[in-house]
């Protein structure tokens, strides 16, 4: 767009997903996107990947760009990899947290994110616990919005950085089987992967007790299991979803010790398994519960590269939704 | 000063306003300042608010320059743009607030002031619930000072902000008729508000309940006004002032039904001021108390252009302050 | 190592610590530090001193890098320190606060580690009330690790920043008598001021009420007294520690009052010291308790110059430990 506005470094220009198809201002959730647009991202994210390795690991391309994280929730993972994201792309970035804002004042999160915006802001990245947030806000204002968790809505980013590591360790998504394990009913991770992973063609299973795992998902397409034991010979990755002990679920859960049991990813579990079963699990994990230590940190894991290709996910996001992409 | 100090893109050198006019160490509030080096800023503002239109807005005069934001109360709005005023001039932004800082510990706060000076701070922006800590500090240390809100005394960028939005849709302030409408009595913008526009000529008028407008504020040279109905129609401009719910006002307040009856701005009320009123409100905004929603986003309403000129005002008080002005 | 990595602008190549003796990746104590070693700190800090007097203080020396605070104690000064200190070798910095992390989640403080090295950290900077903690991590990362202070065990940077103000006033620091005042048991700054002094060759008198300054100290080497008065006169610097009234230490601390009548720093005692005696004093000061006002800001103090000397500290040993450093 602008002359200065260097190029991402080596953006393969896939066939399947030229770069110049990426035309949107927000990014709201994988269940708009196209598969070509969820491609473009992903081949961008792996552009950037490479630079990582470099010396010298800043790019200019957002260079005088601002980016304000809105969380309305807490979450310093999620929004620390944006920031770092950010920084990595050179543009300014600012935390703006809701206990400290004007919105203890009566301010609207409307009028706080048209003061941002006001206040220069190009892209807003959202978290929120009420489904739509990001949604509503990209409805009235003008800089672009990036949801960052809405509710048990959705999390496009999670669900990005998951398909980019399935990518690098399998070389594909396509014709995949690949098993969400827990809970499924209130987790937006779920709900992402599930529309990411059908939109390229994978096979979705998703599993976990009845009261995490309802019946009504099969009308999104995929295959609804309650025992793991069954299904985990067939899958090729297992992506391990947390359970939320910061919120009060006691009514659908009825023991760690038996989650664990018919859930939990151990050795003795694993070995049951594909030996090149793929294992990921959104952090922060907590050990004993979804998965033993042993299993978190031993061959079939890559919790720790999520973390990376996180970081490489978001700055491709950030990127496309900059505007300065070269045409 | 420094060789490699930039010139501000295009500061206009009006005569009577001429740059080299500066030679203040603090901004601590608008009474000590004359009409001349008010214009400078504004003008130096201007300045700044015209490259906020490029593509790249960063500016690199305060390069190596430490900000530090001392906030003793919340403000995430005001610190937020002067955080980001200080970024697009390429100054290095810390924030250090008062609850998790040595304070607790029992230190001072001139020595914390004198701490961050001896940490390199070039400019401290203070806010503090106690009037005059920003000039108590001024004495203690050798560092730039710039008052963000002391008490119920000045908040001198938000007025300066609020004479750059008159004059950019009105042409000048000189001469105009300005209403402060709500809690005078405790309000440092109107303070600010009535030494900045008396001083560039304009004439105040103050508004509100004889509890939050007392009749003494008549020995600064302003009318005073208990009712909003008679003089509306003789404002050019209105800065509605917000009610500060978040501070127990009950015995000052009646009810807020009554308040709004009395002073909301209303699309009815409107009908009988001038066809272009401008109108102003500091944020955050209570809709429906100050204000209808219907108002606030209305065809008289600058106050999102308020922000964006709050950013061009901070640069412009920081970049003066610097000390590196071009002679 | 890299082409591009510049020299630090002035590192006097003193024959005593040559600058490619510095070989480690982690800043754990002074404990496990040669006198080498130390000396390479303190002749790099110098050089970057030198540097904070220019109009541009920034170096791009670790531009590209990516500082993590990683504070499980709150401590806003020392994390303001080592921000500046990263900001200005044009290093990326993260703050990472337990309180508002993924520990509330119940994640392991080394998966939050191996999270943020996923994440492209090169340095964390670690302050935990835990002895050990920064080793500990160390152990699981291959990031570099800083100690910023692990429960009463080590402060290195605050010993450093110590021993550069008293290399700077005195010219040396060997053969001079250094007493530590207070709270030794209780003190990480006091244990790392030890290992520091007593490797550069000074000696150390530590003097406290016996609750607080156990004879068990005389086996590292110490001289232990009781009283301040006849040990006063033999010192050529006293670093008076704080009491650390946020933590409870009624068993161990009779009254304000009699600390202060036998340890407090008055001008009065100070005038049966050495007329050139030189005074210390790790900040956040409590006025009054541990020394006078008068002494605080009299002629002995270098209370202010300790807190811009932590700042070239810290720049040195974040340089050193990138691996940038020019062999």
């Amino acid at each position: 767009m602008s002359s200065p506005a260097p190029a991402p470094p080596s953006v393969s220009s896939a066939p399947n997903a030229p770069r110049s198809l990426w035309t949107r201002k927000h990014l709201l959730g994988l269940e708009d996107l196209s598969r070509d647009e969820i491609l473009a991202i992903l081949d961008t994210a792996r552009a950037f990947d490479e630079i990582s390795d470099r010396e010298r690991k800043k790019v200019p391309a957002l260079q005088g760009k601002i980016v304000f994280n809105l969380f309305f929730e807490n979450s310093t993972r999620t929004r620390t990899s944006f920031s770092l994201a950010a920084k990595r792309l050179s543009a300014d970035v600012q935390d703006f947290s809701a206990s400290t804002s004007s919105l203890s004042k009566g301010e609207s999160f409307i009028d706080t994110a048209k003061n941002l915006e006001a206040m220069g802001a190009d892209i807003l990245v959202v978290r929120h616990s009420t489904p739509g947030t990001p949604h509503l806000l990209a409805r009235h204002v003008t800089c672009s919005i990036v949801n960052a968790g809405d509710g048990a809505h959705e999390h496009p980013t999670q669900a990005l950085l998951d398909l980019m590591t399935i990518r690098k360790h399998k070389g594909r998504v396509e014709g995949l089987t690949v098993g969400l394990v827990g809970d499924i009913a209130h987790s937006r991770v779920a709900r992402s992967n599930i529309w990411g992973l059908q939109k390229l063609n994978a096979k979705v299973i998703l599993c976990g007790p009845p009261t995490l795992v309802p019946s009504a998902f099969e009308s999104l397409g995929c295959e609804v299991a309650h025992h793991l034991d069954p299904i985990l010979p067939r899958l090729d990755v297992v992506n391990v979803l947390r359970i939320q002990f910061e919120r009060d679920q006691r009514s659908v859960f009825p023991s760690v010790s038996e989650y664990f049991r018919l859930y939990g990813m151990t050795r003795e579990r694993l070995a049951r398994a594909r030996p090149d079963l793929l294992l990921l699990a959104p952090g922060p994990i907590n050990r004993g519960v979804e998965l033993t230590p042993e299993v978190a940190d031993g061959p079939h894991s890559a919790i720790l590269d999520q973390v990376t290709n996180g970081l490489a996910v978001r700055m491709a996001v950030l990127y496309l939704l900059s505007g300065r992409a070269p045409v």
